[in-house]
């Protein structure tokens, strides 16, 4: 203030002549050169290839994406595919999560141009050949909560992110959505998107509806967007309620959703205000139909529902039985529709959703989840990664954030899929830890952690069927016997974060 | 990353033992005792005093308010009497603006406990005594635009922010509205506290309704927020269209009005999808009334209105003639209800709205805005800050950010008030560079700046009487003879600040 002063003092004399000359021509024509149909040009603009160059991404450089379109993604393989062809190399991709629909960067991979990957999940193919071995570093793999906390404190530097938009002004306004006629897509939430648009050096939107200024409402501002780059296509969204989401009509996921609403409505939890969120997978997405039933009787209302969110949820909130609805990802079109429509159905970024070091983050306010589990031990340990084959088909997604945080977590978990056993000694890869895990709900009976004595004898009193988790495992191998060890070997091809940055376990790679 | 490799190697022997023990009953109870009434707890609640003590706040440090309630502010004194109270010294207060209600900041000003002040404008007493030399340091005055800049990029760095809000829950999801029963204020739009919310080192929310979590949708997000402190009362709403942005009744405003309207209609930048703003003071807030007609006439239909939001523009934007509404301020209650209730009205930070520095900034779009003046000079600078008096008594607003980045910047401006002439030789303090303004219009005439003939024209053929700007000065002074000159001293009060930071004009003292 003291240095200003006496710039201030320097120039008082000088100020009125300096400044109060007659306008300026020159300035005027550059002012007036530019609103020529303004609202559609904008000096980010640009092709995929000049925002790549533009953007200063060079060899080694990381590089990610948000994968809100799911199974419908077009972005990765687009945006990789453009820099094999420019000849980058050794590329980190950090992507939100993966699926099987990027099964071409097997060949990038191959070629040395992703050398590296972060991200959720894997499926697919992809998820299989890294299994076996096919990178030489070991994939790193968060959960949603932690890498929105990896980001923000810069343990996860992003160089540029690409990311899609079903809408975007030539700004870089952006949405997962669009209220123009030529809409090609919707995608709903862009919650996982938003760490990255804020963090990332650079960031370059990808949209197949450029629309004309002022994209509003939107959830990328123009403030943290460089560049904007219109495509055919930057998702198919009749694949977004594909995979781990689809609505169930499998009859044990179905008896296991009912399970879970019981347990929940005799929990002690289920009162005036309560919050409630469902994770993927057909019995725990299902759950909230048979609790809406329980709410309606009892004249009880939930004050939000959280995460992935659902038609069943947006139905809910609807009738008044929701009071608002918090989307860091919409499971399916109805709920996508529903975030562009509907003020009190509320985008929120990873980070508000779910990061461990933030004391407000939604799940520190959450009442009840309902997750799922490939395989659950009897410590109460969660495997939702890595099949009972040790092959990779899965992601960790809000799993352990949620189930951390929530008063009341409860997994659904089938005893036995097929020839699987899916209650085990100790799970093939520990995503979720015991001590985070209330209830296990399987067809053959219900399990309570031996910490909560009081939700054990709550549950029994309401008639539920509360068995040792032990049992369950016996069960398990009486019915089908005690499987082989897989045949691992000793490359480490994934690693498991905790929220908190520490590393919670390894996965090796799978012999055939 | 191979750091990464080799300590997952070294735990990968340990990690499922670590981590696989049974659940630990002390972190159970540790998440289970803080259920109890947790939508209306956290971790960030404090009294001001706490607050203030857990922020770290120094003597000397640098501490900020915005202006959203303008006239019924209750924050700045409020706190500002706290950190007296407290012994603080040497601080300086970072305002968006201040008005004459914080006139109680002559004391603590005369106590040492506010040493310096950035504002972007100042009236009343407050203003008088400033003018006439009560502080040591001058007072740094910035455009809306330009401490949006200053903020984002650290030359104007935060402290700790103090921001009231009409509703906040426990956690800190804050806006400038409630939606309980026991609402108490509506502000509307937060956009000029958003840069302090996301860059000050400390943010502290003052709220009168603390409702449950979550408080969705919200304008300031809980992850930007370290307090939140209950008070009785934030600010009076009724006086939020006080001031500078009163509905005019005044015949003379009404014609000018009526003019502008007419400039607007035959200037060339009256087509569809056109843009608009109208800034502060009663002409300007009109003219949009009389525009009104002439769009329904022609079929024309804007595409945003930007700025300070009137419950005009919430009229046109309901008929279906505004598409969007932008707004980083909102200037009635009529407004502050619209932003509340409709999604299309849009809340943006002042870096979104003005900065000079962001290619996407709302005024890069801007076609037309409509602004007003405390005097304009031959040069077409204009000053809205500093009375004829030589005494401080407006603000800068967004006058400089809308008249540079516009493409039509029109000046509605009597040509006197009572005795004062108000088109003058030289602007007392120069605000808005003459190169930056389009047009002049007062009762008298229009003066088109000489770089626009061809903007001169097309007004001369619709009938408009365009005058030269140096006849409109000679008129004055040919009613009320030349004014004495001011009794300026030499101490520098006031550093008026250029959209880039750098130094535009000073203002000195005022003898009395």
């Amino acid at each position: 203030m003291n240095d200003l002063k006496s710039r201030a003092a320097q120039i008082q004399e000088q100020a009125h002549k300096m400044n109060k000359e007659v306008f300026n021509q020159a300035s005027y024509e550059k002012i007036h050169q530019q609103r020529n149909d303004l609202q559609m040009s904008s000096p980010k603009l640009a092709t995929l290839e000049d925002a790549i160059r533009k953007s200063g991404l060079k060899d080694g450089m990381t590089i990610s994406f948000h994968h809100h379109f799911r199974g419908g993604d077009k972005v990765v393989n687009l945006v990789v595919g453009k820099l094999a062809e420019m000849g980058f190399k050794n590329l980190h991709l950090a992507a939100s999560s993966l699926s099987d629909v990027h099964a071409p960067l097997i060949d990038h991979i191959r070629n040395g141009v992703i050398t590296k990957i972060s991200t959720s999940g894997l499926r697919g193919t992809l998820a299989k050949e890294i299994s076996k071995g096919l990178m030489e570093e070991p994939v790193v793999f968060r959960s949603h909560g932690g890498r929105g906390s990896a980001i923000a404190s810069g343990d996860l530097h992003i160089d540029v992110a690409f990311l899609g938009a079903s809408s975007s002004d030539p700004l870089g306004n952006a949405c997962g959505y669009s209220r123009s006629e030529n809409a090609k897509s919707i995608c709903g939430s862009l919650g996982y998107a938003l760490p990255d648009a804020r963090y990332a050096d650079k960031v370059v939107i990808l949209t197949d509806d450029l629309v004309a200024y002022p994209n509003t409402p939107n959830s990328i501002s123009e403030r943290d967007v460089d560049y904007v780059v219109e495509v055919d296509s930057v998702g198919d969204s009749s694949k977004i309620a594909s995979g781990a989401i689809r609505d169930t009509k499998n009859p044990r996921d179905i008896l296991l959703a009912q399970l879970a609403a019981k347990v929940i409505v005799n929990s002690g939890y289920f009162k005036n205000g309560f919050s409630i969120q469902t994770g993927s997978g057909g019995a725990s997405l299902a759950a909230v139909k048979y609790l809406r039933q329980s709410m309606i009787d009892r004249d009880i209302k939930a004050s939000f529902a959280l995460g992935g969110i659902t038609a069943h949820m947006v139905k809910l909130h609807e009738e008044g039985l929701i009071g608002r609805l918090i989307d860091v990802q919409s499971f399916d079109k109805v709920a996508a529709e529903s975030l562009k429509n509907n003020p009190m159905h509320k985008e929120v970024s990873a980070n508000e959703y779910a990061s461990a070091d933030e004391p407000g983050s939604a799940v520190h306010y959450l009442d009840i989840v309902i997750l799922s589990a490939l395989e659950a031990d009897v410590n109460f340990n969660v495997n939702v990664l890595v099949g009972s084959d040790g092959i990779i088909r899965g992601a960790i997604g809000g799993h352990p954030d949620t189930a951390a945080d929530s008063a009341l977590s409860i997994i659904v978990c089938p005893l036995l899929r097929g020839r699987i056993p899916c209650i085990v000694d100790e799970v093939t890869t520990l995503i979720t830890p015991g001590k985070s895990v209330d209830v296990i709900v399987t067809e053959y009976g219900i399990a309570v952690n031996p910490g909560r004595p009081e939700l054990a004898e709550a549950l029994k009193a309401a008639g539920l069927n509360i068995v040792d988790i032990n049992w369950l495992r016996d069960k398990a191998l009486s019915i089908i016997g005690t499987p082989a060890p897989l045949p691992f070997g000793d490359k480490v091809v994934g690693v498991v974060m905790n929220r908190d940055g520490s590393v919670l376990d390894v996965i090796k790679n799978i012999e055939d």
